[in-house]
């Protein structure tokens, strides 16, 4: 079923979404970290032994990159996309191969915009779960949201 | 050359990195934004005229990526690998196709860690910049450094 396009005016605070599932394998991890983040902790099960993550682990933009996935792809249907404009983020745990990761998202601020009034932005807190409920990552966003007046 | 490595202790504030180049090419935005960020803006050159890039733009968290392959690649040899927590991020202009990225960091604090005496927190801003010298993000990272006393 396909949810409504979603405007600044549309949202309140304490709104709360959740996306789809994800498995991260470790192909995938190891594919992402050749390209992004070559070091030896996201490259080699035998090579991450011993290292601050004792184990192959997911580099922590791979994390990030598969939550906008999952968020776009299963996240609140924003008018015009999901655009970041920055935030914050935190890797609380490392993925590792075979976690199954979703998010859970949460509206915790909307600030209409002074200069601009066709839109305003929304803080959105993205927890990053894997299918034991371990968080690996939270992320606040900053998204730009069209305001429903302007449509 | 290759430059030493280097621990917690051996690092100041103000203490600068200028990493290597990158050139992002229209197939790696797409690319990217198939697998992480399937939105119109990223995908497809015509969909992405009118919207708020207005002409086909990376995705923001392909940029973090990128730089963070630049960091690993040509930024500070820290000694146990470059390990985030987390951090703020501000994505301040697109990424457009034939962008040549590289980015500039310098060392705004150095906090030792009270419970663990092997290592600290290193917090590292850092620009990604375009050969036009726009800034395209701002990263401002905390890193997870071993001090010497512990190698």
């Amino acid at each position: 079923m396909t949810q409504p396009l979603l405007y600044f005016d549309d949202l309140k605070v304490g709104d709360t979404f959740t996306t789809g599932s994800h498995e991260v394998k470790t192909e995938d991890i190891k594919r992402f970290a050749s390209e992004f983040d070559p070091q030896p902790f996201h490259l080699d099960e035998s090579a991450a032994q011993g290292t601050f993550f004792d184990g192959l682990a997911a580099s922590g933009w791979h994390t990030a990159a598969l939550t906008m996935r999952l968020l776009v792809t299963g996240g609140p249907r924003l008018a015009n996309g999901i655009i970041g404009a920055g935030g914050g983020i935190e890797w609380k745990a490392p993925t590792r191969p075979g976690d199954v990761l979703h998010v859970e998202s949460e509206v915790v601020e909307l600030i209409p915009s002074r200069s601009r009034p066709d839109r305003g932005m929304v803080v959105l807190r993205s927890k990053t779960l894997t299918q034991r409920g371990d968080v690996v990552q939270e992320l606040t966003a900053k998204l730009m949201v069209t305001r429903r007046s302007s449509a």
